[in-house]
């Protein structure tokens, strides 16, 4: 069901609401009213009027089933009340009470409990509860009881959802000061019952919005924030967010607010790269990205050309791109034989251009030199720099360019003198910060240029078969045999007792082959003469198995389980593969470099399954120490496209596997040189509990 | 020499003066005259008067020897007229014309060439050329043709010095904005006989100067940047720096900029840190520098405890605090008590602090919370988060506790609409965005809380003796005799040729040992048994040197060269060290972990020589890889006091080698389990030619 009765009500009843316009039942009153909005129900039992507007007693003597009703009550009074309204026929409620979950206390769970349980029988739409309310400026309609927004302010298509009032009222700010107009401004409050994604899947499908920014702490449906997502990449719309709690106090203090734990940075970095939306770096960004995305359909992407009419303005925005990932591409030698013929003196004109103070001498010479930029190829953005009177001058030369090109032109101007209503009106770009532009075309056009392909899940038709019903983990060769029906090539072993054993494993895993003998009791193998490496033929296994098997029968206070064989790998590169569960996104998958690689410089990449061989490979290419698989230090290249197959074939296998599964790892997964695949040398499955257990135990 | 003459005149003749107050020449004197200034002198063949003052129709009619001339002249007319300023006795003058090295054309860089030999031979004090002019808003005295900086500012502690005159314009009025007042704003120009740290002497020597915030690109005397910025630390004052070209395409342009070389980023992050410069990550991250020192007197380091009216935005500003490299310490248990007790229900009390939205309800509330975050000894600053209202409603606390601590108090309002002025009357510092207040208030508690100490080389007495004449490299052996003289541990070989000599040799390494043969024609020498190892005894040497010797005799076309007798070192981790020097700066020591870490992870870190022990230790401590050495997975920990010492003896022998050592590198240098010590295998000691070479082949 839609939130349009929350979000888009034709009609609202305020319960509790006051004749003082400063108090929290006041306040939406004098909005709606102020508003125009036209059928506004107060409901005090005290009261004839409220603000001059007829009040009702209570909910059932209002004249109409209203959409909404907004309910300015305690948190005990709250439920009673829902339970008036819902006996109505009012679809839908917004709470503003506090006291239910974020006091992390028992009562107040206990109570938001109660209300979900409400909303999940009647199917009653509940916002909040401790939620500050809306504002819809598209339709003029305020149910907030702050006063950050107020009727007036321009529509546009930008919309703000946030999960905190507070965030919500800064990120306004900061966009207005922009020039950004809004559609919706939603907070969400405790989400007891509407979750965040419910209101992107509205902002989605709502003709006035054509993006939304969010302030988000922790999301609670994963699956569904990525279906949302995608909603918004359908329809051509910019999603931008901000995650607090990347570090562990902003984690903590997080987790503290919002009565939630907070998500695991990994699992939000892949959720978000795989649901294309646009991250911001910083708070503040929000507000840019919302910004630039109202000159957005001309930004293809991040490829700057700078043309600054200062060669230290144009060195620091190149660092600053650079550092914030965007990219200044040099120029075609076209473009660049052109601006040398047209700047006077020997100046810059690979990218950065330096056009030099000579600028203003001319009426066509910044028009001609931006030409040249936004034709080439290599360029998604055009970066003027030009401060103060410099822009002032050729101002006309600008807007002429703007008129004529797809291509986005941004204007910085440190003095920030710059007319920013005539910038907005001619669709130019406008920032008065070096590194604050440069960080948000960076992002902004990473967003736009960023592939987008989504990758279905290969099924395979293998099977885990039955899983033991009392282990907490499958044995290594249980793992390796399961995970090999998937299609993860993995070393085959054996554990021999006696020759005739060997020399039939033997045959079967291949030559050369190292046997160790198998005791819990001895320490150095090595030292004693039980391990055997490089063994060529059949004879030499056995011979092996013999001497090993009577040395150790020598030595006293020695169980003895056997021999094992396994194939003798020699020049490949040892990585890891692993996936794990992440309570809000589900399977993720690690890739990384083996050992300390992985453990001491966090070298390793994350996606969410499913992961198909391309996903697989770019995540091995990714890591800062691809070079080892790349034929390091004249090295055999490693067999990358082998070990992207494997990795994708175990993605596959954990998604076939369901919810006894835990944890799969396979290290090392070692890749062979080029044309000799990958193979796991060791796997380890970890399993939950059968659920059946679960419920026998609550029982 | 003192600056006074060009930077506090007291008399001043400008060339070239112009009856237009907007051209070149008539700028200077439109803005002494408006700023009172007395003794101006233009200078204008042609008129009798310029703009209502007596002019002189040459320098030779001025009627003082003025202190400084200001030349508003073509390149070509420059030198000449410098030469009849010198003749009249004048100390000091600042060329603006354009046309020297600036251009990269071989016309302009002699010109230049020959302004620095007049310089030279005459002592006469010469700003620029291709020089803005500068401005003293102490004395009222301005120098500039462009209008960025306008008599009637206030003056303040400031000191702006840059290598680009149109970013000396952008970051004062970016510093104006957040309301820092400014001694003198300097530009220098192509820096042909003034060089960029000669500003900085003067400015560090200036009383009315506390603090000088810089844009450079590239220094052209380290050593003298190093002493002034020590002069700087000495006098308690602070020295910020942005330094363009981090990225290659900022190099380049800055390069192009200069007609300079980009300096090497390692080598300026290396003279950066070992000045105790304050360093800008960002661009306008200068002007919140100056601004932070403004109230820097109260901030003595990073720790910075949250108090918000805002759970989400607690949590904002530790991410971007973490971030940015910033602290967010859990107070003390006494404190959250304090607070727990003061703040209704429930509430985050560790760090960030939530205040809740009660705050408003009391006139005490707030400052009792900042009270308690002060008195904490793990703070060094106090942010608050009091948007709009909340600062509006509490400013008289916020006021009252500034007057009675010691302790920064920093608003952040992203609102924007705190009453500035107030707060800079009480000291309160002030910011509109989270992210930028973190960054800020992170750097410039980093700089306030560094250590300082400076570091004496350690003078041995050792000797490298004579460099042989004709080689541009010493032999392996000695490389490393030569540093053990200087107290670097290296590894003792020998190469031996007979028995006898294997036996004498073998008692000096010591055992166990290993032996290999040496010739140019062996390639895999283990699988023709010509390398032996865990020789554990004389006559074990001596068997396997003949041993060798014989099967290498068997051999046909094998050239024999001997057998090099070595200790067989097994425990060790590899790490490398090596030094280069840096054309601006001089000697860099660099550390790394051995192999692959140090060149896929570029995990090394790099300081100037001369660098102490407790120096190379916390070098070694920085490495991401440092685990390694401290024990990882059960080995035994590494002796890093012992490769520590074993760094600093190698730096030291660097400093002692004089002009012929060219780079320096040991690696491995093999770090033992502790106790025994770190030691060199391999050294390489790279020379450059004899200078006296050099002057044969001249003649």
């Amino acid at each position: 069901m839609s939130l349009a009765a929350l979000l888009k009500p034709r009609s609202i009843a305020i319960v509790g609401a006051s004749d003082n316009k400063a108090r929290i039942g006041g306040v939406p009153v004098d909005l709606l009213h102020r508003a125009g909005f036209e059928k506004i129900y107060p409901v005090n039992p005290k009261n004839e009027t409220v603000q001059g507007l007829a009040a009702y007693k209570d909910i059932e003597s209002v004249p109409e089933v209203v959409d909404l009703v907004i309910l300015a009550l305690s948190a005990d009074a709250t439920l009673p009340y829902l339970e008036r309204c819902h006996a109505q026929g009012i679809p839908a409620a917004l709470v503003y009470a506090s006291g239910y979950a974020e006091t992390n206390e028992p009562d107040g769970i206990a109570k938001q409990a109660e209300l979900v349980a409400f909303a999940e029988r009647t199917g009653m739409r509940i916002a909040g509860p401790n939620c500050m309310g809306n504002a819809n400026f598209t339709d003029g309609i305020f149910t907030a009881f702050g006063q950050s927004f107020q009727p007036g302010e321009p529509a546009g298509g930008t919309a703000l959802l946030t999960q905190s009032g507070n965030m919500c009222a800064t990120v306004f700010r900061m966009a207005r000061r922009a020039g950004v107009t809004f559609s919706h401004v939603i907070n969400t409050g405790n989400e007891a019952s509407i979750d965040f994604s419910d209101y992107l899947d509205f902002l989605a499908e709502d003709p006035a919005t054509d993006s939304a920014v969010c302030y988000i702490e922790e999301l609670r449906d994963g699956p569904k924030f990525l279906a949302a997502a995608a909603r918004f990449r359908a329809a051509g719309k910019l999603l931008a967010v901000y995650k607090v709690g990347v570090s562990e106090k902003g984690a903590a203090a997080a987790q503290s607010h919002t009565a939630a734990l907070a998500g695991d940075t990994a699992a939000y970095d892949a959720a978000f790269a795989k649901a294309g939306v646009a991250r911001a770096g910083e708070f503040s960004q929000l507000a840019d990205l919302a910004y630039l995305h109202t000159i957005g359909g001309k930004i293809a992407g991040a490829r700057c050309a700078i043309l600054s009419v200062s060669g230290a303005a144009g060195a620091i925005l190149s660092d600053a791109l650079s550092l914030a990932g965007g990219d200044v591409p040099t120029l075609p030698q076209a473009a660049q034989d052109g601006l040398d013929a047209l700047i006077p003196g020997h100046s810059m004109v690979s990218n950065p251009v330096d056009l030099t103070g000579n600028l203003v001498n001319s009426s066509d010479f910044l028009y001609a030199a931006m030409k040249l930029a936004v034709e080439a190829n290599e360029i998604d953005v055009v970066l003027l720099y030009l401060p103060g009177y410099f822009l002032t001058q050729s101002f006309e030369q600008v807007e002429r360019l703007a008129a004529e090109t797809d291509k986005a032109l941004i204007v910085i101007d440190t003095f920030a003198q710059a007319d920013q209503a005539r910038l907005a009106k001619a669709g130019i770009g406008y920032f008065d910060d070096f590194d604050r532009a440069a960080r948000a075309v960076s992002a902004y056009g990473a967003w736009k240029a960023q592939d987008t392909q989504a990758v279905e899940p290969s099924v395979s038709g293998a099977s885990w078969g039955a899983f033991p019903e009392d282990q907490n983990a499958l044995s290594e060769t249980e793992a390796k045999e399961a995970l090999a029906r998937f299609g993860v090539p993995v070393v085959h072993d054996a554990l021999v007792h006696s020759s005739d054993e060997a020399r039939a494993a033997a045959a079967k895993i291949g030559y050369p082959l190292v046997a160790k003998l198998v005791s819990p009791d001895v320490a150095h193998k090595t030292e004693h003469g039980l391990i055997r490496l490089s063994l060529a033929d059949a004879d030499a296994v056995v011979e092996a198995f013999e001497s090993m098997m009577a040395k150790a029968r020598s030595m006293s206070g020695v169980r003895i389980e056997g021999v094992t064989l396994e194939p003798m790998l020699a020049g490949g590169v040892e990585i890891l593969a692993g996936v794990t569960r992440d309570p809000v996104f589900g399977w993720m998958l690690t890739v990384g470099l083996g050992g300390v690689w992985t453990e001491l410089m966090k070298d390793v990449r994350h996606r969410l399954l499913p992961v198909d061989a391309a996903g697989a490979e770019a995540m091995l290419r990714g890591l800062k120490g691809f070079k080892l698989l790349d034929g390091y230090r004249g090295a055999p290249k490693a067999d990358v496209a082998g070990a992207a197959r494997a990795i994708a074939a175990l993605g596959d296998a954990v998604l076939a596997g369901g919810d006894r599964i835990r944890e799969v790892e396979v290290n090392p997964l070692l890749v062979m040189p080029e044309g000799r695949g990958a193979i796991a040398v060791d796997a380890l499955v970890l399993l939950n509990e059968p659920v059946r257990e679960k419920a026998e135990e609550a029982a």
